[in-house]
């Protein structure tokens, strides 16, 4: 997917809203667990409740990989089901993967090729041979982290160069929008630390960002929205447990839209406020 | 395992040897690909023929996870096979993962209980709260990475803090080491960045160091050894396609085997001379 079919389609769902999916047994409802397939039951009825409100997915590796090989066969289920019914999605691996050229390269196919996703989340911290080679593959992005919303961001990300007198998160953004392009990556920034949007602007006036934090960690989507917007949106707002575990009942799925739908509310207000609807 | 078994097993090894399980299907022999498990096959007869030389293994996630669920089953059956007949081998995920707390739990998880590993690499760029979780298994390990083996190592941890006039590797270092202790924690400290393990030492005296980049990537052992070894030894040097990938032929495992009893003598010599083996 470009960067304008994304902008296409946060124009046609009036949403810029992605959700996470952090699917963990010991959260989803009860009738759930005596499928044969719990994850994969529990994403499709999140996905099929979600889906005309939504612009992106993001499953959380994490929540896959703690099961072996059954967490990968729900992960690759999932995506093969949204890949089908609904193609328009964006979806985003949430892997934080970062290694040397050759590991890069098989994490790109893993991702990209083996699990046919549209993103795939990384750690900047080994530099630019670990990003590359993820600019392989046409119309895949690398979102990169950059400023996180985590309490102890600021162990590292906030550091100055003493040369450059930038912030590492600066540094980060600054030199990876010289590896690729707006095209074909993204940067992770924390809700959470909404003052810091503009700083990112100045260096990435036209990527777009992934923010996580809304919600459950306390950032405000309209602050995110104030500093964070440009003029094809550049926002892809997550929530993950604010959605999928806002109803614990067989009703989560009805949940899960409720909740989706009040962000998508909000989002069509601020996109219309913003000009970027007409 | 503690710091004090691994060095035991350093002694009675002679050798810090750890061999790197990059397990490619395009490099490995063509007989073993006929096998039901080729990834497994291959690794079982790698660490048979060179257990008595190594002190460590370390299966690089990348290479399993591009086989998506059978991959997993690749990796978990290496792990049990090594637990099983080798207790005494020290386990490292090799992963470089790194997230926000929940997520980091997951990790942790599933490294140290799902699959039963001593170790698992980790990412430092967000900070403290992505670390701390992997603290609460008792014996296992976190290696976080500090100076990276790749070419492009100084985009961001060469950077000097414009407060502190420390660099970000050394920032990580020193910050770490008062999250955890040298019974939990371990750096990745690239090889071919000799010059700077002394360096590294002046901030982490008594941890363990994983060193990779020897052979392939032009590090020199006597090098590492000379800025980087402590009194108890203080490195695990890894190799990977040096070692797997030195014969070709249905001979790869006696091919592997001399190469990394190559690399045991050396050290062999090293320990003797740094009067490690008495």
């Amino acid at each position: 997917m470009t960067s304008d079919q994304l902008f296409e389609q946060i124009r046609i769902k009036k949403s810029f809203l992605c959700i996470g999916l952090d699917t963990d047994l010991s959260k989803i409802p009860q009738h759930i667990l005596a499928s044969e397939d719990p994850i994969f039951e529990f994403n499709k009825a999140i996905i099929d409740a979600t889906a005309d409100l939504i612009v992106a997915v993001k499953p959380n590796l994490a929540f896959y990989e703690v099961h072996g090989a059954a967490g990968w066969n729900s992960l690759s289920k999932t995506v093969k089901y949204i890949r089908n019914k609904y193609p328009k999605l964006f979806i985003i691996a949430d892997a934080k993967r970062g290694d040397i050229t050759s590991t890069a390269k098989m994490y790109a196919r893993t991702f990209f090729q083996s699990i046919d996703c549209d993103a795939i989340t990384i750690s900047p911290y080994m530099g630019k041979d670990s990003v590359e080679p993820f600019f392989g593959y046409k119309n895949k992005w690398v979102i990169l982290l950059a400023l996180t919303s985590n309490q102890s961001f600021s162990d590292f990300q906030m550091i100055e160069n003493r040369v450059t007198g930038k912030r590492i998160f600066e540094e980060v953004v600054e030199k990876s929008s010289q590896w690729g392009n707006p095209d074909n990556t993204m940067y992770v920034v924390g809700a959470t630390r909404a003052e810091l949007f503009a700083d990112i602007r100045k260096v990435a006036p036209n990527h777009f960002l992934l923010v996580p934090g809304v919600g459950e960690q306390g950032g405000s989507l309209l602050d995110v929205a104030r500093f964070g917007m440009n003029s094809k949106c550049g926002l892809l707002v997550n929530s993950s447990r604010g959605i999928i575990y806002a109803d614990s009942t067989e009703k989560f799925a009805d949940g899960a839209r409720n909740k989706a739908f009040q962000l998508q509310q909000e989002m069509q207000q601020i996109l219309q406020t913003a000009g970027l609807l007409s």
